[in-house]
């Protein structure tokens, strides 16, 4: 139970003895936050899979150093890869991100659909994903995750690739759950807005020979469907 | 899509042609809130199975009158009876609760454990689950179930019963997925506090036979464990 306090550190040295310096928010974190003090251990890790334990040395108002204690391991990347494409919603999207992240999510695709509630510019896009790196950072402290959940800018949802499974509220569809048992090494889910698909959208799906689902209970608002969908995923690869 | 609004209540006629009046909550809620109108079409529900749908036909300020326009029709419970024991949390039990509600999770029985969040005395409980059934009946009205989540009060964690499926981060488990597809036709998932449990409490489990099982993903909040085990119970009693 007694677990290190994390840290991102994305460029984390190779060996032991090497020195890393905090600044801006690790550092508000480590010293304002947790009032960690010199001679105490971290864990820091790079979000690429690398982590190692570290001493703080010096634990200044607006820096700290530490000293890594032992050379960085690696965790090797999550056997399955789960794509979780999520037309975003106003309220919850921040909380889902970081709920899909401790589950061991690997990408997250905001993507732009017709009735979505938030559907960004350009411009818009590039403030909304320095955001959600941030709350991918804060994921992975909390969880252990030493991989840190890839959160794209915002696309249009014709930019999806083939293979997509969509998670509907109408039509043929299978349940989510057969489909993920049926699943290779990875996959990519899509969720659709709280308005649910245009009928255009539906029609692309079919033209592109989407594979159509559904999930268990009523009727799911938008986050809780994506909870549910990336739970039945993982949980039918993590055997 | 165009789905009717949906009202509670507890008392619903059995017989087309019957009068229901609302005051309080539900009314605020039509009237206020909805700015419904005489003549508008509305569904009503009794949390217990039964629904159907009645038209307006007074829309006063305080109160409102509806006509049943059919009979009420029964919903069967659902298939599979899922009780989720969780030690409640101090900031996202509300949330929880209502996510787990769309879901279809039949009862949610809040335990009193050694690390816990929120710890009840007996006249605070009163309060609680007061409030936890607002909760229930804002689900059923968003989710289209037409049974209403049963919450328990506040028990001790060794008032649970036989036959429970403890989700715990330590010791040695078996993957919930696997679990779910050998349950009956019921099953009880205790979820616990984000501190984790206490040794006591460990050794009571072993005493009972309990259940160990594990869940997908890093180190999970208890909030996102009581969602993905609620989602990978039901979505493999789905099918």
């Amino acid at each position: 139970m007694s677990r290190l306090n994390r840290f991102y550190c994305p460029d984390l040295p190779a060996k032991a003895g090497a020195f890393v310096e905090f600044t801006g928010d690790e550092a508000h974190h480590m010293i304002t936050v947790l009032r960690m003090r010199a001679g105490q251990s971290v864990t820091l890790f790079d979000g690429k899979g690398r982590s190692t334990e570290a001493k703080i040395v010096v634990a200044g108002r607006k820096a700290a150093q530490m000293e890594l204690t032992a050379a960085p391991s690696v965790s090797p990347p999550p056997a399955f890869k789960l794509t979780m494409a999520i037309a975003p919603m106003k309220a919850d999207f921040d909380e889902l991100l970081v709920r899909l992240a401790e589950l061991g999510v690997s990408d997250a695709v905001p993507v732009m659909t017709e009735y979505g509630e938030v559907n960004f510019k350009k411009r818009e896009a590039a403030k909304f994903s320095g955001r959600l790196e941030k709350l991918a950072v804060r994921a992975a402290k909390q969880s252990g995750n030493n991989h840190l959940i890839s959160v794209a800018d915002q696309i249009d949802l014709d930019r999806l690739g083939a293979n997509v499974i969509v998670c509907d509220t109408e039509g043929e569809r299978q349940p989510l759950h057969a489909l993920a048992q049926k699943a290779g090494k990875s996959a990519t889910v899509l969720i659709g807005p709280e308005g649910g698909f245009s009928e255009s959208e539906r029609a692309m799906f079919r033209e592109r020979r989407y594979t159509m689902a559904s999930l268990p209970g009523g009727v799911l608002r938008a986050a809780t469907a994506a909870m549910v969908a990336a739970s039945i995923m993982l949980a039918n690869k993590s055997l």
